[in-house]
């Protein structure tokens, strides 16, 4: 525990790429400094510490010398033959909280935020962020509790002001073809004249996230500043929050929920509403997509997760709504980046196109615009209706893609979809009657998508349209010969899109 | 998911010590391969399969190449130039009865096996065995799964035959000076004809272990044929069970309990039988000390424990008793290898000693005795207490001792103990009322046990006894004078040893 002895070292560079922060010194040094292979330090650079992890080598690292990863300097701006100082450390003082949680007793502000502070600075190994992530399985943490961890995980990250009311449109996700919501419902609510700088995702386990679909129509890494700028100018960006250091946390948190496949109702609302309020976020409509297929199949778990939005949201002060809306079947007619912005695009130009798109566009933009006084209650979906039917949403859009360094000019045709193609027909006479959203999820990544931009799956037909025997039902599309294959198989697997015929049997 | 195409590398050495089990390959070789960098791949060696942790690096490693650490190289019995296979892995299949765990269903044998073979092989990280762990905090598996956890752990590891019935005695320890008990116990038990190939840890947060005591007077660092030949030729050993690969899931498990402190019951259970099951233990004496600063602080809890052990040990055919002893001050009177090395065979050879000491080890010697049948109920004690002050207890010792590559001849003042050191006399005349068994064990500690192993505390009273002002309470040692100012420092702050006056106040 606490601090012991400073030593100092030569920084030297080594081309490895470690997954972790990894340095190197020498094996008589380390043992002068009492540490092992494995230990962590606390590297003083100018006034700054960074925890590394020390390994030991009797060649790679002379005497006095520490060795660092190319990517490691870069990160930490230092460079051959810098001086720096090296502290050996403890266990990180916040493992009490860790601690008192494992025991069932509650943390107060300051326990949390002394944890996540030491989560953020990578004090922590896999099995502490794990033990707390599921003892929240277990043991949820109070609504107090939930804000002090909410409000840590902000103030250990970049915080974005703004001069003006920040709101925003978050979709919990989980329906696919969902990507491309919000390039209709951002340039809608900028149009209003609201401030609306949405930073998203790019897709983890579905097959676009609404950041790599906005990137087949311009760059989305933008910086911080960037951000602010482009938002000061045309009120609106679609761009992606990845590297941003919004409530680093957070990344921190997701990516072992990953590995153990648990998603704590808490901590996605923690995950949320962090984000957000490291933007500056002060008005917030909140879509959670309910069906088969989605993250929150049952309209009970939906109600629940709302509830803790809305409590989250009042001791946060940020103002709140929830459209829990129909996630049953894929939003809009493709799935997958390309296809997406094609679709998106292509609704902007023609002011038509998938009812499912354009309702639930306009239905989150009009929300948003009701919260903000320009509609009174009841009236906002109208008023986001007259902004995309009038173009006024479209130029929005152009304008956001010019922005971000894009052709606002790009026209549905120009996007490249994948080359190799296969079309699925309806074996029958009959109405469409189900779309299984994960096996279609499957089916896209198999083309290649989020990767394959041109990869995904376009709908010729969805539930409850007429079809013909022979009519086109799907078309998958790739850029992969051998990838479409392995969606084929799949395809003949999972049966996606499922035609019933009128006639269900004949006796005898 | 699954297993993906194998590539074959040639192995190339580096002598830097990584405290997992990570090797190198060129970065194109990566990109081809399609993995990056913390990847995790089986390497096929043989027969068997390893898994490993993949870094890459454009120079260290050229193509084709796989740069192994040098002590990895010998453990998996390779050499430079070798031809070896690996294969990108996903998932573990096992990970779905991790997920069944934490969605608070039960497992099956089966799972339970799965999931602790892929555990053993390293197939998992810190954060799903964390997650295995912390869900026994708050979800305790069933009598049956903790069976069959313990089967599963005992499965995926050596397991030691005799050809006739094999006995121990265990403590779970926690109380300062209990490391040499068995040193007096086991040479009673084999004394008295029965088989009892004792193997122990080491310290991990005490000042002392069975296996590091025994170490002062011979090797413990036996194999397996070993511990069956001695075991055969003298009937008992003192060794230690560290790198036997006994239950190695345990290993796995207590490295990530103790980094998040924790300690479930069950898994304390589990840890010991598995262990014991694997060297074929059929009759087992449990010691459980009770008091404050050991490991059990209430009757209570250790009556709980005893449960689980006596369910446990019933499921799995060990006949067991338990004991539960008093652990409130130190047991004899010393703490640290070699002084308890010393007082041990200070009392073999003077056949009197410390009572704590004495009768605690022919209690726990008497009980095993009984259930050998060899003495009847009520009546081991007796027996135990007879072949001890025979001497004969003493006989077996030096057997062991010289069985173990000891010096059987080895005289209680040959014992080099630390040549630092420092006697705190009593401020008053009174009676010592308290031993505060933490801080004799931080004190010890700070000394330098147990790698120091002349390092330590000894006691010149006891709990009772009546001391003068400026009478010795204990002497402490090391072989560092820097680490026996560290001790000073402590023995100041946390007086250890408590000498309460008749006068306790007078007024006014």
């Amino acid at each position: 525990m606490g601090i012991t002895t400073k030593r100092t070292f030569r920084v030297k560079s080594i081309d490895v790429k470690f997954p972790q922060p990894i340095v190197i010194i020498n094996e008589d040094d380390a043992r002068e400094f009492g540490i092992a292979s494995g230990n962590v330090v606390l590297a003083t650079i100018g006034d700054v510490y960074h925890s590394l992890i020390v390994m030991t080598s009797k060649t790679l690292a002379q005497r006095s010398e520490c060795v660092f990863p190319l990517e490691l300097m870069s990160k930490l701006g230092i460079s051959e033959g810098d001086v720096i100082g090296l502290r050996l450390i403890g266990l990180p003082q916040s493992i009490y909280a860790l601690k008192k949680r494992l025991k069932g007793e509650k943390l107060t502000e300051g326990e949390f935020l002394a944890l996540i502070r030491d989560v953020v600075a990578g004090m922590y190994g896999e099995a502490e962020i794990a033990a707390f992530l599921v003892s929240q399985l277990y043991n949820p943490l109070s609504d107090n509790e939930l804000s002090h961890l909410i409000k840590a995980m902000v103030e250990t990250g970049v915080k974005v002001k703004f001069e003006e009311t920040v709101y925003d449109i978050h979709s919990i996700g989980g329906v696919p073809g969902n990507s491309k919501v919000a390039l209709i419902s951002v340039p809608i609510v900028a149009a209003a004249g609201l401030l609306i700088p949405k930073t998203s995702s790019r897709a983890i386990t579905s097959p676009a996230g609404t950041a790599d679909t906005m990137e087949v129509l311009a760059r989305v890494d933008l910086a911080v500043d960037e951000i602010v700028e482009i938002a000061r100018k045309v009120k609106g960006t679609l761009a992606w929050g990845g590297r941003l250091n919004l409530a680093p946390a957070d990344d921190i948190f997701v990516s072992i929920e990953r590995k153990l496949a648990i998603d704590p109702e808490q901590q996605m609302v923690a995950s949320i509403l962090s984000k957000k309020l490291a933007m500056g976020v002060e008005r917030l409509v909140v879509d959670i997509p309910v069906g088969r297929g989605t993250k929150v199949q049952e309209l009970k778990d939906a109600e629940s997760l709302a509830s803790i939005f809305i409590k989250q949201a009042g001791l946060l002060n940020i103002a709140i709504k929830i459209a829990i809306t129909y996630g049953g079947q894929p939003i809009g007619t493709s799935v997958g980046p390309a296809l997406e912005a094609r679709e998106a695009l292509r609704t902007h130009i023609e002011k038509r196109g998938s009812r499912s798109l354009i309702d639930k566009a306009i239905m989150l933009a009009g929300l948003i615009i009701e919260m903000s006084g320009r509609a009174h209650p009841g009236t906002g979906v109208e008023v986001a209706r007259d902004i995309f039917l009038s173009g006024k949403a479209y130029e929005k859009f152009k304008q956001i893609i010019e922005a971000q360094g894009g052709n606002p000019n790009t026209k549905p045709e120009d996007i490249p979809v994948g080359k190799y193609t296969f079309t699925l027909k309806s074996p029958t006479e009959g109405a469409v009657t189900y779309i299984d959203n994960t096996a279609i999820a499957l089916i896209a990544r198999a083309c290649g998508a989020p990767y394959d931009k041109g990869a995904g799956v376009e709908f010729h037909a969805k539930v409850g349209y007429r079809v013909n025997r022979g009519d086109p039902l799907i078309t998958i599309y790739s850029n992969s010969e051998t990838r479409l294959d392995d969606a084929l198989v799949l395809l003949r697997e999972h049966q996606p899109i499922v035609v019933e015929g009128m006639l269900v049997k004949t006796l005898p």
